[in-house]
């Protein structure tokens, strides 16, 4: 049981509310505690004996943080768009600060957007109605399409264009990660029930050996089904203990 | 919103146990009442004006039944496996059931079935601590790979093996259906959080235009995580409608 | 043997001196000579019965022309590319008209084009090494990656970026043909032996009917390499034949 | 050059009549002067500086060796399929000299073989025509799909099943290497220009870093095609250094 937890892909669960205490606890997590969550080193591989800086860049340097569709068009209500998602306004301080702790960690930081032709001939089948006159959600070009305000791609970034809820579904994003020797992931973003998890679990299928979800930087459209994500991994998967393993 | 419903995969969703109701209901519905399950077809192809016979043919030629991972390993408590489904077990009379409907009606009948390697060099990272001594969860060969009792693979159906949670997770059944003309797809098997659900959503992906999740044929661990994945998905997509569509 | 000639993917043979006298032929094709290539209609689709200009219109848009790599990094020798392609340079208004006439035609027009990284983080293993101080190959918004001055991309054409030889790999092209309904590809761009054969190949494991390489609107380092590219395949599927199908 | 050379997958080239002597070569490198095919190796991973058993073994644990269609209808003309190689016979004795040699370096040695549905409903749409009656090419669990005589399956080996040209399509190939740490591929097997070639360069796009092609343990209809394959190789990507490498 334990070695499987340690190959798993896990959850952090806490209380939607405690946003604040939660992000202390990340930054925290990012700047030494992180030793525990690279359990199984391949052979050979460097293997850091202390927490000083150098062994520190070595392991993140197997990270990336994948940043999922904080568009306008998701997150922000003022443009009106019918793929809104409700809770996606309140994550973006978290998604940020997240972020900014990833870049100084040297974790690899990669923006995860969708960006449609304004046919929609290269949206899901269920979403095409929604796209006429040159418009609809996130087509490319248009202000819906931009990073909610407040995040920025900066340079050593990578932006990934998608056209499904998978980063992973027909994009190359598991060739830019794994041809950089990225084992583990930390997902951010919405929505919790698709995109995130559609995601997280073809991590899990491409063998990254650590998907940590980030539990307040992350959202639905309201907080039952947020939560019904992580219940529902937690009771299949078992990852319970992996909360108590990152929080150690 | 009809139309987008129209395109959606959709959930039937009643109280599980009202299994027999279902299943009744289920015949009534693949024996003639499925006109409307089709609502998107093509310019130019077959439209049936009645109920007859060959009508009927045409419609569920379009439509394929998976059958997923109901092995021994994963539903049979005698096998003592340590990846079985609790709940799997119950609803195996359930998918015998189904499968005979849909032969009956036409409609091609994939088993989605894991067979690994006795080395689990295979098998998810996550699992591969489960296999030594050339034993494992449904090793192929091993008795634990093997349909469960009362189920069997019969001339005309499809065996489909893989390796992951999704039945098309690098295997070819998108190029074997997509090349027969298969528009819309019937799901049933274990488990519903993750092999059914990521299944589910990769046909989403990959624009099947129905994909129904037989509520009474598909199981869990537990009846409450069972549920939470139609839960989640009725608050996401809105996919409650579909079901009175399919009653009527 | 007509049969499998029907469902193959073929080429056009000509001496590659005749360019005008092509040209002027594909135009002839592609204007009303191409009922021929689309031998294997569905039951129930739509079959034309003259060449009327309706008809024309129902049978090409099922087909798509895939222009690749036609940048200036690799067609353009005053940009003294590493990546150069030595004819390449010499089929650029062949490829023009082609485009032209497709348009015309009413065929979806895809312009495949590599963007890579300025880290090359995203290229093959085997051209990283040509990536450094923010420059190489295609860089995403660098003079190189923009098309060969005399081509355009035009309303209603579609732009797909790729990071490997086929138009296929890791790119949602698929998706956005076969939901369009697209059967057949005609292909057009550089270089022979790697980027157009490797898309050639997977279009045919994609189940694509039809795809025509226009032989002189193609172009590799050297004549010999160009042609090699067709020996193999005339001796190895036998598309001789669809040669002078094509042409009658 | 030399760097991309290193990283370059490669092929050796001799005269088809040398075989003796080119596998008296190949036993000689695969039991020792192979060093220098591993050029690039990850910071921190094992560099031998020795050939000692124990390095020789580190070194081929990053290599497979891909054994590929080697079945009854494809090579033993005794069986009169549509799909023989006319050159396939010829060299199973050299595959099967290859096939021990890549076990005693402990090689991982995969069985790459098509197994198609009697229906015919797996295959390539240009070859659906060749299935009736229950019958037709490398039928699963027809003699035509059996290895050809004087091959074997050992324990150890993998037996991965495809139904297009390359073995990386549809396939989980690429997942079962990968997590192994393979990085070097050998290949073997009929024939050249189609299912060969189409997996060497699906191994290039998927980052494999060396890939070799053994000239004399693969072939194609004839011989000029066999080795126009590698004049093209040679021509686009100059792969002849590192026959010259090799062979020191």
């Amino acid at each position: 049981m334990p070695s499987h937890l340690a190959l798993l892909s896990c959850l952090l669960v806490l209380l939607l509310s405690l946003d604040k205490f939660l992000l202390h606890y990340l930054k925290r997590w990012l700047s030494g505690g992180g030793g525990s969550i690279i359990p199984r080193i391949p052979t050979g591989a460097f293997r850091p004996r202390s927490h000083r800086p150098m062994a520190a860049a070595g392991r993140w340097s197997e990270t990336a943080m994948l940043v999922i569709d904080m568009q306008k068009d998701f997150v922000d209500p003022a443009m009106g768009s019918p793929v809104l998602v409700a809770g996606g306004e309140a994550v973006v301080p978290a998604v940020a600060e997240a972020v900014a702790v990833a870049r100084e960690r040297g974790i690899f930081v990669v923006w995860v957007v969708r960006e449609h032709d304004p046919s929609g001939r290269d949206v899901e089948l269920f979403r095409r109605h929604l796209y006429s006159g040159g418009k609809g959600p996130t087509v490319k070009g248009l202000k819906g399409a931009e990073l909610a305000d407040g995040l920025f791609i900066k340079e050593g970034d990578y932006k990934l264009v998608k056209t499904r809820f998978s980063a992973f579904f027909a994009t190359h994003l598991d060739s830019v990660l794994k041809t950089q020797g990225i084992k583990n992931l930390v997902v951010v973003g919405v929505q919790t029930p698709n995109c995130i998890r559609q995601t997280v679990y073809d991590a899990v299928e491409l063998d990254y050996e650590k998907v940590i979800v980030l539990i307040d930087a992350t959202a639905a459209a309201r907080p039952d089904i947020h939560l019904a994500f992580n219940i529902l991994s937690f009771l299949s998967w078992g990852c319970t203990k992996s909360y108590t393993q990152l929080k150690a």
